[in-house]
């Protein structure tokens, strides 16, 4: 490895004014866990000062194996002594062995948000510092809108840096704090400051104009060692730096080492963790991390990537532990479907002219038409293929549903036929889908007693033509696992209960026969 | 403006590759007319050779203001003259003005995918350039994997250039394919090609190291001239370069011009549009054209902003035709809520001590744990601020509610109270939800006959813990609209159809309130 490079996590503190995002204090703790096993040298826990649901994460902070908990705050206040600061007491308070204080670094701020002189700020900079340094914090120094400033008055930026290292701070972080520098002027300002000041360089962005990543990543070539972000880029506005893309970027491209080497393959798990503990999702997109990232659409590439991965994939998936795949779609062509025709069926291989296959991709392509994409259900894609070559009638099939929804909840009657047998069964359940899952259940238990195992763990509904409003198509999602296997099944339909009795009951007749 | 920069657009060919993205004949035609109202120079609409629609799509090519419209193909196969290669002859029958043909930049590719030799690569690359020159095309030459060959073997990656220069073609492209490119090593190729060619030089990234963007800028900072992306960054796997991004960028902080000046306000209403077409979402933190891009959350970003906008926007909203705003949370604070609380009762102005203030805020943070979340639905707060404040009793009330789902469709039978009266009313649609807006209007049209003014025009539900499967909480966000305001409200609820009550119930008290 060339050069370590610590890294300061503020998913917990800068990543929680994303909008939507809301950390309870398990939350919380539960964050910190994933982001210290993942071996980040700082987690920015949250600001003492702006809410007692910070503070109180600080007065009972969790033990940490590798990361220090860092708290947040602002430089004393105009006209406040540090030690009669509320803030940086709140900051002491939070009894961390690191603290971030942030600092104005632009003219404009200072002239207009904080309504005082340069003078001033700089004294104010200088002893908020050299007050946390005599009670032995670590004093990170984050220079605020550092690009903005620099891009106005680069000497007063610089001297706003001098200010902090004269009050005894041990890192200079430079903020793009309303996000828009481009990567060139980024990368010019951090080798000017690397250049002039001795102490470790930080970089801490937003993206705003896209470019918070490689802002990152080009701050670190130029001479940056400390990065500040949060995983998955969560954060105000467009978000912060995403940690997994500068780290996985810098590392395994670059060999700059962030986090130990055995963590770099954790990082899609760990992006997924958050992400799920913040409510959010990954976009299948993402770089890295997406659920999408190393899945191939185009004939070509798939072509490729069968002949030599590296073709189409700048780095292996598990070295940052994510999978490849290929995707269900026309343009996905014959050779994937033959694939999968192979998988349903071992031992049968139409060739590419078989009229079977033609017509099998007529009949995926009137699908997709209708909205019923398989390209995240797999098991719906392997049942429909089974359908398609097959004559065998199905396991069951619905002759008659009735779902009754109240103010207590929701009844679902049905009709099952399975084999000779016909049963009425009822569910009740919290909403409709859940009264349907359990008369579904309870209809085929008896006949197939081994689909007690099953049970679903994802469900997730998409609007496919939002202008149509309550009218409009929905697909549904599901997931589900019997304790090994886990697998995805997809139905849609104007109506949602409709929708969900498709996936549903695909994705029981989908774990019957893979149990034969 | 310092120089002209020339976009092609390639949403409708590469960014047809995202995984989920089917575009349909309808959709091809909506979206070419989007981009050339934009006024990019070129539209590469499809692979003629790839499949029929795209084929048919150029037969029944539309008449374009602005942009050159392009169909595109690979080389010419091994062994294959170029007037006898299929892929050549499709793509000359689209018998657009422009027409982008790809080689292979990297001998690893021709080694290994094209299983050829370096010097046959050489040939077909200016054989098919050549070609289709002596047919009165513009060709533009898409140097796949460029980046990736410059790496293992720069003088061979410059060698294919060469080839398509003696060929005639009139623009080179350098694609980082497999979009594994950090900026710094992008930016130095851009310029080694710039300094060694005189023709236009042109880059093509994609977003797998989630660097896309900041390449693209790079490399017209280092001397390209013409920039290939997607509009909204769709594409194969982390998809391509999102062209709003770029043009955003250079335009708005470089004087770059990209696009005519008058289009730049348009990128927000283009960028949704095709999303929409596309049946994608936005996401809400996208630079420039996200509905957060420039929504502040965190209190001391309001106050900042309030006292003047450029210290947390890096450029006026309005500059991409996007908005500003406050997102409504914890953390935006109390001068947001007092705002809020001026807007639904002109003339209260309560102060930060009142405590009426600090129950609604509890409250809100309560609502927030249900997940009642209103940073997307602003009507849903007024209406929440209304009801904390005055006493007076909503205008209807729901007394019971029974909605049937069967095979055919839904059937909703409500009992609403209005006043001093009691109306039972049925409604059917195609699901649950449809039967239900169905039956709540019918109930309250007698009473207030302005609510016939109302449609829904969007309709979401996410699930908020899907690990609890089909017993999720689910949240349904609502549009609504009277022809002339829109406006959104929400309901949470373990079951669907009680939350599509609550957004859909308080959308029309809010019409109502708002109409007195």
């Amino acid at each position: 490895m060339l050069k370590n490079v610590k890294i300061l996590d503020t998913t917990l503190r800068d990543g929680a004014q994303g909008v939507g995002v809301q950390f309870s204090a398990d939350d919380r703790l539960a964050v910190a866990r994933i982001l210290d096993e993942l071996g980040v040298a700082y987690i920015e826990a949250g600001q003492p000062s702006a809410s007692p649901a910070d503070a109180d994460f600080f007065a009972k902070k969790p033990r940490l194996k590798n990361a220090k908990l860092t708290a947040f705050g602002a430089t004393a206040r105009k006209d406040t002594a540090p030690e009669d600061d509320a803030g940086l007491r709140a900051l002491l308070a939070a009894e961390t062995e690191a603290v971030t204080i942030f600092g104005k670094a632009s003219r404009l701020h200072v002239n207009q948000v904080l309504r005082c002189g340069p003078e001033e700020n700089l004294a104010m900079i200088e002893g908020s510092a050299a007050f946390l340094k005599s009670r032995g914090r670590e004093v990170i120094y984050d220079a605020e809108h550092f690009f903005d400033g620099y891009r106005e008055d680069s000497a007063y930026a610089l001297e706003t840096l001098s200010a902090a290292l004269r009050g005894g701070a041990d890192v200079l972080a430079l903020c793009d704090t309303a996000g828009g520098a481009l990567p060139d002027e980024a990368e010019r300002a951090v080798r000017d400051v690397c250049a002039r000041f001795s102490v470790p360089v930080g970089i801490h962005t937003h993206n705003d104009a896209g470019m918070a990543a490689a802002n990152s990543i080009l701050a670190v070539l130029a001479g940056a060692s400390h990065v500040q972000g949060t995983v998955g880029g969560v954060g105000e506005r467009c978000g912060n730096a995403d940690l997994v893309t500068v780290i996985a970027g810098l590392q395994l491209k670059r060999g700059i080492a962030c986090v130990p080497e055995a963590s770099v393959p954790e990082l899609t798990r760990a992006a997924r963790a958050i992400a799920d503990i913040a409510n959010l999702t990954i976009p299948p997109n993402a770089p890295y991390v997406g659920g999408n990232a190393f899945v191939h659409k185009a004939g070509m590439h798939i072509d490729g990537v069968m002949k030599t991965p590296a073709s189409f994939e700048h780095i292996p998936p598990e070295a940052v532990g994510n999978r490849g795949g290929f995707a269900a779609s026309e343009l996905a062509g014959r050779s994937y479907l033959l694939e999968r025709i192979r998988r349903a069926f071992p031992g049968k291989s139409p060739d590419k002219a078989d009229p079977e296959l033609l017509s099998l991709m007529d009949a995926l392509k009137n699908d997709a038409r209708l909205g019923l994409s398989y390209e995240a259900a797999e098991a719906g894609l392997h049942l429909r293929i089974q359908r398609h070559f097959t004559n065998s009638p199905p396991r069951f099939t619905l002759t008659q549903m009735r779902v009754v929804t109240d103010l207590e909840g929701s009844t679902a009657v049905l009709n099952i036929r399975a084999g000779e047998r016909e049963t009425l069964s009822a569910g009740q359940g919290d909403g409709p889908v859940h009264a349907l899952d359990q008369a579904l259940t309870r209809a085929l238990e008896d006949v197939y007693p081994q689909i007690k195992a099953v049970r679903l763990t994802d469900y997730k509904v998409r609007v496919l033509n939002p202008d149509g409003a309550t009218a409009a198509r929905v697909r549904v999602l599901i997931n589900s696992t019997d304790g090994a296997a886990v697998w995805s099944t997809v139905g849609v339909s104007e109506n949602i209960v409709l929708a969900s009795w498709m996936a549903l009951s695909d994705s029981l007749e989908y774990y019957l026969n893979s149990k034969e």
